[in-house]
C-alpha cells in the first residue's frame, strides 16, 4: 500500500521495496549538470550513443562496478536494457547450452516467476522451495551439493528476497555447476565473492540507479552459447560486443549508476557500505528481538535475515494498517508489506540514512505505547 | 563522426541522428522538479512502480500520445522496456501467428537488421529492397498490393530511414494484411492515420524522450497470439496487462516522454509540429535545390525525401570532412553522415529550432565561398 503525503525531501524517509531512494549528493549533481554535461553544451539525455561522452559514462560505470565488486577480467559486465524480468528469459536462453536442464531454488514470488519463465526453454526442476515454511518463504532451503542434478547447466537462486526479507547468508555449494544469482535487491550492499558465481544479474532500481537497465556480470565462458532464436537484445554475446548494447540502453540510468557507484567508492567502497547497512539493520533487528518483541513479530528465520528488507507485524491486520497510515503521516512512507504478505516491511537500502531507521524505531515505540493490544 | 567542442547550450545546435535534442522547456522543468516531484518529497527517479504518482505519469504519457496521434480504443499503447531493436524480435514473436510468414521491405540498414532478426522466427521474405539504387537506398520501392504474399501475417517497413534520409511519403497499400512500421526516427513529427497500421513501434530516443523505452501502438486483435517461447518481457499481452510493463520500465524516460508529448500538445499538436518541421526542411531542401546546387548534392529521390534527416555532400570526401569539422567548431555539431554513407546528414527532429537550420544554411553558404572546388 502506498500512502500519499505532502512532503518535501527533508522530512521524509522512503522505505519502499520496489525502487530505492538515491543519495542526495547524486540527485543534486544530476540536477546541476542537467542542462549541460561537462563541456558538451548538452544534457546527458541528449548524448548520442556514438559520442565520446556517452561511451565514457558507460565505461566509467563499468569501471566503478569492477572496482567496487572486485570483478576480474574473467567476467564481462553488461548494462542491458530492460528490467530483471528480461533476465528471467535471457538466462535460460543463453545458458541452457549443454544439457538443456537447470535447477531452481524457489524462495519467493520472484524466483517462482524466474523458474516459470525458464520452463519455456528447457528441462527445469525446482530443486527446493521454502514455500511450505510457516509463514511461507520465511526461511531458505539448506542445500547440499548432492541436492542438485549433476548435469544441470546452471543453478538459479534469488539471493535476497525483498517481499519476505530473507537472504542467502551462506552461498549454496554447487560444485562445478555455474551458480546464477538474481541480486536485484541487494547488489552493492556488501562485498561478495564474485568468483563463486557464474552469473549475477541485478535490475538497477535498488542501490544502483532508477529502473530501466539491468547489470549482468557473466563469466566469459558462459557467453556465446545462446539458442539460435534468442532475441538479439537478450544475447550476451551481442551485448558484450557493444553493437546492440547501446541501442535502447537508457543513458540516463547508466549515468545515475555511474554517479551512485562512484559515490559508494568515495565513502569507502563495499566494506564501508556493509558497515553502514549492518548498523542500520542491527538497530531495527535488535529492537524487534528485544524491547519490541512483546508487540512486534519478526517472522524470518534468524540465519536467513536480510540486511536490506526487514519484515515485521503486530499480529492484528487492522493495527498493521493503522501503523502504515500513521507512519506515512509522520513522514515514514511506504512501510506496508507486499499485498501477498501484509504486515510491514522496511526496505533500508544503501541510500537510507541511519537517521531514517532511528526515526522508524522511535515511531514503533510510540505506536506501541499509544495503541495497546487488547489481549483476549 | 562526432566532434567534441566546448560549448554551452546557448550557442550550439545538435544535428545528431541517433538521439534527438529535447525542448529546453522540458529539460528546465525536469531540472526544477528533480529533488521533489509534485508534493511527493521524492525525485521521479525514486517513485515506486506501485505508487499513484508513477501510475499517473504513465497514464498521462499514454493519454497525451493518444490525443496527439488520435489513437482509438481499438489500439493499445504500450511503453515497453528497451530500444527498438527489442521490437525486431517482439514483432515476429507476437505476430507470426497464422501462417508463420511475413514480408519485409528493406530500405536501409535498420530494416535489414529487423528482417534478419525476424528470420529466426518464421518464413520471412524481402518483398523489395532499394539497396540496388544509386546511391544505395536513395529511393524507396514502389509497392502495389500484389507485390506482397497474400498469406503474410504482416508487412514490415521502416517508415523513415535516418541514415539515408528517406521516408514513405505514401503508405504502401497492404490490403487486409497488417502493416507494421518502425517509426523510431519520425514519430510525432506530423499527423498520421494510425488506422492504416496494424502496429507502430518507436524507440523514444527521437522526438519523445531519451533512449530506454519503446512505444508500441498495436491493434487489439494482434495482441494475445505470441509464440509460447516469447520472453514475457516481449509479450504484448503481458505488457498490456500491466504486470511486467512496469518492471524495468524506465520511469525517467516515461516522465520525459510525458513532458515532451504535453509540450507538443501545448504548441498546437501534430498539425503545428508538421508546419514547423516542413518550414525547417523546406529551408534546407530549397537551398540544396537552388543556390546550393552547384556545390552540394542532395542524393535522395525527391518523392521519398525525409523531413527529419537531410543528407547532402560536396562530392569530395576531404571537403566533406572539413565541412563537418568546421561546422562543429561553429557550434553546428554532429553533421557527419553515417560511416557507411559518408557526407553530411542534418537531423532536424522536432526539437531543432528554425534558427538552427538558418544557421546551418548560412554556414553552408560561407563554406562554399571560402572553399571553392577545383574543377579538373
Amino acid at each position: 500500500m502506498v500512502i500519499k503525503c505532502k512532503m518535501n525531501r527533508d522530512n521524509i524517509y522512503n522505505f519502499a521495496s520496489g525502487q530505492s531512494t538515491l543519495p542526495i549528493e547524486v540527485i543534486e549533481r544530476a540536477q546541476a549538470e542537467m542542462l549541460s554535461y561537462g563541456d558538451t553544451g548538452m544534457s546527458v539525455m541528449e548524448l548520442t550513443p556514438d559520442s565520446p561522452e556517452f561511451k565514457k559514462i558507460l565505461s566509467s560505470a563499468e569501471e566503478a562496478l569492477r572496482r567496487l565488486m572486485n570483478i576480474s577480467a574473467s567476467y564481462k559486465v553488461l548494462f542491458m536494457p530492460g528490467g530483471s524480468s528480461s533476465q528471467f528469459s535471457a538466462v535460460p536462453m543463453n545458458l541452457l547450452s549443454s544439457h538443456q536442464c537447470a535447477d531452481y531454488i524457489v524462495s519467493g514470488q520472484i524466483s517462482k516467476k524466474a523458474c516459470a519463465e525458464a520452463k519455456k526453454y528447457g528441462d527445469i526442476v525446482i530443486a527446493a522451495s521454502s514455500g511450505g515454511a510457516s509463514p511461507p518463504y520465511s526461511t531458505l532451503p539448506d542445500m547440499k551439493r548432492a541436492d542438485f542434478r549433476p548435469d544441470a547447466d546452471y543453478i538459479h537462486i534469488c539471493y535476497n528476497n525483498p517481499v519476505y526479507g530473507t537472504k542467502f547468508n551462506e552461498i549454496p555449494d554447487t560444485g562445478n555447476i555455474p551458480l546464477v544469482a538474481d541480486m536485484t535487491s541487494c547488489i552493492c550492499s556488501e562485498p561478495i565473492d564474485v568468483t563463486k558465481f557464474g552469473l549475477i544479474y541485478a535490475g538497477t532500481e535498488i542501490n544502483i540507479a532508477p529502473a530501466g537497465i539491468t547489470v549482468v556480470i557473466v563469466r566469459n565462458d558462459l557467453v556465446g552459447n545462446a539458442r539460435k532464436d534468442t532475441p538479439s537484445a537478450l544475447d550476451y554475446r551481442i551485448a558484450s560486443e557493444g553493437e546492440l548494447e547501446y541501442d535502447g540502453c537508457s543513458i540516463w540510468s547508466v549515468y545515475i549508476a555511474k554517479l551512485v557507484l562512484e559515490w559508494i567508492l568515495s565513502i569507502g567502497g563495499l566494506d564501508e557500505m556493509k558497515r553502514r547497512n549492518e548498523k542500520k539493520a542491527s538497530l531495527l533487528y535488535d529492537y524487534l528481538d528485544g524491547q519490541g518483541q512483546s508487540y512486534y513479530t519478526s517472522p524470518i528465520d534468524k540465519k536467513c535475515r536480510s540486511m536490506m528488507n526487514i519484515a515485521f507485524y503486530t499480529g492484528d491486520g487492522d493495527l498493521d494498517r493503522k501503523f502504515v497510515k500513521e507512519a506515512a503521516e509522520a513522514g515514514l512512507i511506504n512501510l506496508g508489506g507486499h499485498p501477498s504478505v501484509g504486515g510491514m516491511c522496511a526496505s533500508i537500502y544503501n541510500s537510507m540514512p541511519y537517521e531514517g531507521v532511528e526515526r522508524l524505531v522511535k515511531f514503533m515505540k510510540e505506536f506501541q505505547k499509544s495503541n495497546p493490544k487488547i489481549h483476549g
